[in-house]
């Protein structure tokens, strides 16, 4: 992995080089006006030579902290990472201009002109006897039903471990998931160009999502009575490190309803029954230079576990000759601001999900819906689907892509441990809008990153597979990904084994990006299915309105 | 439509009928325990005669009223709306126990088993100087940068017209949406039995979603603050029929992110930005018959308008002569209580969304992300994806089924609008998890909701086509739904359009459904896309610890 080290290094050789001041002096900008940056220099191929490179780009930060959004087009160095060399020097687009810094600073101390929006009235997500979940140890959370280990980790961010839940019958604790995290990123841009076409980052294994994350802003990043947990790592040399409020827990209101039934327009009863839905959210945000990844854990009472990924910061924008938008065929995607092009990328995310339903052993079952074809004269329905089990023997049998008309629930369960009725204890994923990397499986950013081929794998417990794109991810050759682990094709029924979901997103940028994005969220759920007897949440209380607070505006009023 | 006076007498026929008497006297249930339902009968083929006709079923609420877990199965009668004659009676399945009432009450005050964890201390949304938005002539709602008209209606249930929002430029009001509405449900079971094969609702033109919307119950349907707006209809009589608090409005602040970026840890600036998510959301809730739908407009300051369905309710079940889970291949569904199988069935929503970007003359853009393989030599990389925009001229080519490996954003944009850069304005459709129809387009329910063959159709505005599945719905035979128009292929291509979106779910219901449902939801999301000149929340201010109330426990605290 980059250390922070390796980057403040790189990020000052530019700096030092000849042939790269006269490129920066030709084109008129001032030395004090720029930083750079170190992407990652993936691998491309057999002939590359065993150094250990980086690349390096460069930004104008004159009049302007989002430097992001005035690059040096064109201007790239291949550096090696050890002697600090310059290996490569490349020098194209003299002619782009360094887009304009004009409306680029996102922050509120810099905003001069009126939002052109009525002002909002303040809104807080109260609770006066305080949150009801607590943290023991430091790290073990309890709350309502939940009970889980919660721990920043430099490369995953944020792990949740030991998770477990409390039968709604009798009360026991029960195993969902020995392990949870972002294992890996991908994220590829799609422009072939000298100083681009290497970008095809692996966030998690490259920078680390954990190093990368910086305190969470209170009341803005998350809500008023939020409880803040530090990040513990190692610098460099051997030190330790603390990144202060890294985590942050809180519990969820946002007025949606969790069940509900109304009765009385066509019965005699005159039922009216909702309940609130409150959660538990354990988040933490990454700040991988441009972008900000935002990772939320919502713990429901109903047993569901709600991933979500949320996208925000900046884009990684591309200089170019025009002001106006020309035929959009000749560019790599949009002009979002004059002088510059919003790369179409993706994002994809795959998280290793060990489930441990009721214990270690489990199966991961593929229930399919298939349509079938009525009798003649069976019925005066001609088609209906029919929900047909089927047990992964072995890791192929799960390699599975998500197909619209082809669908299957995907379902871990304990085939040793059955409910009352003879239904084997289960939690299904339910993936949420995603994205399929279409990249060639040749192409060397897909084979690095060939844990994205399919949007589910099972694999084995194997304490060495945590991380999708293999341990040592920088500049990896894809020998040693998910993928590969895969094709043993070992059995998986009725074994510790790990489930691998990979989300994703397709980014074509538009005007709104520039020069922050607004978030874009997408997720997957845990849900329990046949774990719990029946509804868990039945007996749940509603909300009364002598329950709730009695506000006043402010300390000042 | 049915109308209440239909459902009434329609639930009164078996009651007085001397075959179902003998039947009920038989499986020894009084018919003081009985509660009857109608639904509708569909239409099955050209066989059919010209009459207007329901299936009646019938439950036992003896000790509870959950009467929807305790199926008379295989009672049927089929029964002429107009005579209220029996036209057929079906009597099947006297072996089949009616399933137990013990733990089906859902009702608050039923309750005696404590829930099985930690109470939860009162939470809540709160707004000390009120809400921010106003209700202007009783149905124009006006907050932040939106202006939409709001109101209910008898068979949509809520609709959201002359949707308007502020340029983050110059302050103007631009049009965004004329009007947006759920236009037809389509819900079949797969249970080809004689009392099962004709369930395949369509609830909207059916049974009317403002009709079956009750009172929504402040605190655990909408949070506190709501405002609500009542339902004015007319009843079969023609008299005015007011349903209250059929419609909530509050703002909601979730805990969640609207934009953010970090900046420190490998540059010299250090900065926190981030601004807390606050939006509008517009709820209705429909209890038809057995389910109860929940439909959210939600309206985001950076100009999403984001869509939700939420299901809750009751399964509906069948009887099964079953105590244990047998080989599931036998049966229509899992068992999810002792005799009660719950029926594998799909819903689907068809929204009607008549967007007007920047006034109304649009067209619908498939910007395909195509792959593409490099040329030899042209870079390290081999392949890139490439965004490919193609206009569609007319119906046909709006026809959209979504692929996963075939991926598009799907534009309403206006030719004749474009941004300072040149870009159109638009907006795009961003589907969320989905589900598609498998049944055989043959089939007769299928071939009167064939409006789910695609997921994405554009027509021609046409103020005779609201409804997705026809006007007259009941006992339609599919000659007047979005399929058939479409098929005129009509020129789409800067016109007055109609985008047309259909959301899907398939349900293979677990035990966690019974005796109510946990609420499952899913959406999509109406997003600006180069309709504003660059994001609209850049100016948007943080949340201070000095504006947010100051609360205490309770009013008796």
């Amino acid at each position: 992995m980059l250390s922070v080290d390796d980057i403040l290094a790189a990020s000052k050789v530019p700096f030092s080089n000849a042939e790269f001041n006269k490129s920066i002096a030709a084109r008129g900008v001032p030395s004090s006006d720029l930083i750079c940056l170190p992407p990652s220099a993936g691998w491309f191929g057999p002939n590359e030579e065993g150094k250990r490179v980086v690349k390096v780009l460069c930004y104008s930060k004159e009049s302007t902290p989002n430097f992001y959004m005035r690059p040096i087009e064109g201007l790239v160095m291949t550096v090696d990472l050890d002697t600090l060399e310059v290996l490569k020097f490349s020098d194209t687009g003299r002619e782009i201009p360094i887009p304009k810094s004009t409306d680029t600073d996102y922050r509120y101390t810099a905003q001069t002109k009126e939002p052109q929006m009525e002002p909002l009235n303040p809104i807080s997500i109260e609770q006066p006897k305080g949150p009801s979940f607590r943290v023991e140890d430091g790290h073990i959370v309890k709350w309502a039903n939940w009970v889980f280990h919660l721990k920043a980790d430099h490369r995953a961010g944020l792990v949740i471990s030991r998770v477990m839940v409390r039968d709604s019958e009798n009360g026991e604790l029960r195993d969902v998931m020995y392990k949870g995290f972002a294992s890996e990123f991908f994220v590829p841009y799609m422009d072939l160009d000298e100083s681009w076409y290497f970008k095809s980052y692996m966030d998690a294994g490259e920078y680390g999502l954990g190093m990368s994350a910086l305190p969470l802003v209170p009341l803005n990043d998350c809500p008023r009575h939020s409880y803040y947990m530090d990040g513990i790592f190692a610098t460099p040399d051997g030190n330790p490190f603390v990144q202060p409020n890294m985590i942050c827990l809180f519990e969820r209101y946002a007025g949606d309803i969790s069940w509900r039934h109304s009765e009385g327009l066509l019965t005699d009863f005159q039922i009216r029954e909702a309940r609130p839905k409150v959660t538990l959210v354990a988040r933490m945000a990454a700040s991988v230079g441009n972008y900000d990844y935002i990772f939320d854990w919502e713990f429901q009472t109903d047993g569901l576990i709600n991933v979500k990924v949320g996208l925000s910061g900046m884009l990684m924008v591309k200089g170019s000759p025009y002001h106006q938008a020309p035929n959009q065929d000749a560019m790599s995607g949009p002009l979002i601001s004059e002088n510059l092009i919003g790369v179409v990328h993706d994002h994809f995310v795959t998280f290793h999900l060990d489930m441990d339903i009721d214990g270690a052993n489990n199966s991961f079952v593929n229930v399919n819906l298939v349509k079938e074809r009525s009798l003649p004269g069976e019925s005066p329905r001609k088609s209906y689907l029919k929900a047909k089990r089927k047990i992964a023997k072995t890791e192929k049998d799960a390699q599975i892509k998500l197909k619209l008309y082809d669908p299957s629930e995907f379902h871990m369960i304990n085939p040793s441990k059955r409910s009352r009725l003879g239904n084997p204890t289960g939690y299904k994923i339910v993936p949420g809008g995603t994205a399929a990397s279409l990249l060639d499986h040749d192409d060397p950013p897909q084979l690095r990153s060939a844990f994205t081929n399919n949007q589910i794998w099972v694999t084995p417990y194997n304490r060495s597979e945590q991380w999708a794109g293999g341990l040592l991810t920088y500049q990896s050759r894809g020998d040693d990904t998910l993928a590969v682990w895969s094709e043993r094709d070992h059995s998986i029924e009725n074994k510790d084994i790990v489930l691998w979901y990979t989300l994703g997103f397709h980014h074509i940028p538009c005007q709104e990006d520039f020069p922050v994005m607004p978030t874009v969220t997408s997720g997957f759920e845990l849900k329990p299915v046949n774990f719990f007897e029946s509804n868990p949440i039945l007996r749940a209380a509603p909300a009364f309105e002598t329950d709730l607070p009695v506000c006043r505006s402010s300390a000042s009023s």
